[in-house]
């Protein structure tokens, strides 16, 4: 008889995690290989909690697997849980469950934390004498897991920002008066998606003219100094900030602020974008707007890279493939052939490579001002993100101040 | 010989104002009545500092056009100038730049304040004895210009925020506690915009359940008994609010929040919504959230209406007929004959019946319980938002808390 598949989803949100769990499920339809298709709601914790459903009962026709596929964040919901490093009761608790519904494979899609679950977990399970087949499927909007060349997720949530950057340019360059705009990007310890925002960049669309990265760190004199700079040439300014800037020492910015509530009058809430909005307003006296793109870069359906939903999608299928051909502990991950033309070759990595690591951007790829992004930087965001004639953001046609056109 | 024809835009962007520009260009270049078209750039100012472009020969091709109506925000710039009540000088200068330039049309696009300035303006401009024909085009994301059924830019901003919306709860509804998510809306003292966003609300997507608008006087002891109620049903708790909500004494809320800086311990520069979502925090302890659309919402080239677009454009054609059919001081406006087939009449109104007055939402399209919207506004959006296929937001596939399907 065949075994049955577990799948379960854990973490942040991204726009294409249901294309895995799409491409998942209908791998192990067709395969005619796997009994019932469960899915845990509230990922780890579901399973605790022994909140297993029938996942593959709902996904029949074409139609269903599309909408889930445009469905953004997770299907089956998601949980911050994480196993304990030792051995404790939760353990023996989800062995229990995957013996109860004689489970056989175990897909986990989610990201690093998520992959620390799969090494442990398959771990105690192999110890426990159970035959389950644990596979992890990546996804992150911060692009942070090592080994795989990006993670699913990622592309979609740069093409929001970058698209969403120039559209902010269009709407801060009517005025004839200088303006800063600060805009807070999600990435705690990578700068990879902050970075992107450099794809908004062409010749009608000089911003961000400053990009302020976790991996390099911030002081406020050089920030007033790049500001002092970039005023010199332009009456609109843009600047994304990384939420996880850290000084030198390594403390976090938006930590700083909170010491200096008194000083600065700020709430301990609003983020380091605020925080530099009134640096400048204070310094500068120019009209400045902090804008977060919070939860929107990462659920942004409507906005989604075509290349983002197919590779999640492949990603499930790939599970799949590999559970069935009795690999465990590995990730599903992406290796680059070559940028142009664009492909992508799928293999297997062991997810201790993966788990409690970090990617952070190569210090090459920074420019040695700090806060402009290389050519390798966007060469390798460009194909993720273009859409299928090649384009990232709409092409402008914005008249400038020495009144000519720009093309 | 021809007349010349000088073209301006102002106020707040939108997604597309610049449809309306190409519209106005491409009648005009087509009539073979019209001289030079001229653009002024950064509006009335532009015309006050001579900053006269020849706006006309960038287009030619219809990719030319096609790249203008894609641009979001203003291609000339904009402007917040406000002519003076009593005649002064810039009167006279823009008479003179009127007459050096040989105008004989002059086509505003903006919203009432706008309509004001072409209203004072072309009665000055005939006591001069000049002959220039002066037609406004209505654009604002506010909708609250009177007569028109609704204006350009509108039904684009709120296909964005529903759209949005829809995306919010999705990424919100993942986890398994309780959460409360503000969204703050523009809208000084309309609350239309804010009010699409219960166009997200369908069977799998139950927020916003919570509305607040400037129309509705708001006080902190509703808001609290609002979400005690919505907390009995629903984990996921999204609030949608203008940013121009009033108390009943007509004071702004943000106005309040400043004057209680060293009590509730706020920044006096953070909005509406984070004074809202730090009141639930305070009261209630849930997990709270503040999203401010910001500049995104008007700006959304990517996800504009197409209707809205369609509209905007022929706005833009209409202005220039009714300045050929010798009409004068008039504003092209939208007559809503049907909306299911959604059909529109275009008719030129009196700038001075628009001019510095506000349309709100009327009360009886709001329900009694003060934040939610009837069937009539849900009839009365829908046609303007949905796109090809009738669609307004992503239709999601969503596993719910009894772990049954919801479709």
């Amino acid at each position: 008889m065949n075994k049955n598949m577990l799948i379960a989803q854990s973490g942040g949100p991204t726009a294409v995690i249901n294309a895995s769990l799409a491409g998942a499920i209908k791998a192990a339809q067709e395969s005619g290989k796997v009994g019932t298709i469960y899915g845990a709601i509230h990922g780890i914790e579901g399973i605790l909690k022994d909140r297993i459903i029938d996942a593959g009962k709902y996904f029949s026709t074409a139609e269903d697997f599309e909408k889930l596929i445009r469905t953004p964040s997770m299907a089956l919901g998601s949980c911050r849980f994480k196993l304990s490093k030792t051995v404790d009761e939760n353990y023996q608790k989800i062995v229990e469950i995957l013996t109860k519904y004689e489970i056989g494979y175990f897909l986990y899609i989610g990201g690093n934390d998520s992959m620390d679950t799969v090494d442990k977990l398959s771990t105690f399970i192999e110890k426990s004498g159970l035959e389950v087949k644990c596979i992890g499927i990546p996804k992150t909007i911060d692009n942070d897991l090592v080994v795989t060349d990006h993670t699913p997720g990622f592309p979609s949530a740069a093409r929001y920002v970058a698209n969403s950057m120039a559209e902010i340019y269009a709407d801060t360059c009517v005025y004839d008066r200088p303006m800063v705009t600060v805009v807070e990007i999600m990435g705690r310890n990578a700068g990879w998606l902050t970075a992107s925002s450099i794809m908004a960049r062409r010749s009608c669309c000089p911003i961000p003219q400053l990009i302020y990265l976790p991996e390099i760190p911030f002081d406020f004199d050089s920030f007033e100094e790049d500001i002092k700079e970039a005023a010199k040439e332009h009456t609109s300014i843009v600047v994304a900030v990384s939420e996880g800037i850290k000084f030198k020492s390594g403390e976090y910015v938006t930590e700083a602020k909170k010491t200096e509530y008194d000083s600065f009058g700020h709430a301990a809430l609003s983020g380091v974008g605020r925080y530099l909005g009134d640096f400048v307003k204070e310094k500068f006296g120019y009209k400045t707007r902090v804008i977060e793109f919070s939860l929107l870069q990462r659920a942004a359906s409507h906005l989604t890279s075509y290349r983002d939903v197919e590779e999640a999608r492949i990603c499930g299928e790939k599970a799949v493939e590999y559970a069935l051909d009795g690999m465990n502990r590995v990730m599903v991950s992406m290796k680059r052939v070559s940028s142009d033309p664009y492909l992508i070759e799928y293999e297997p990595v062991n997810v201790s490579e993966i788990a409690n690591k970090e990617k952070q951007i190569p210090m090459e790829w920074i420019k040695s001002n700090g806060h402009e992004l290389t050519d390798e930087f966007i060469e390798y965001v460009r194909p993720l993100i273009a859409d299928e004639e090649g384009g990232i953001v709409p092409d402008f046609f914005l008249f400038d101040k020495t009144d000519c056109i720009v093309k």
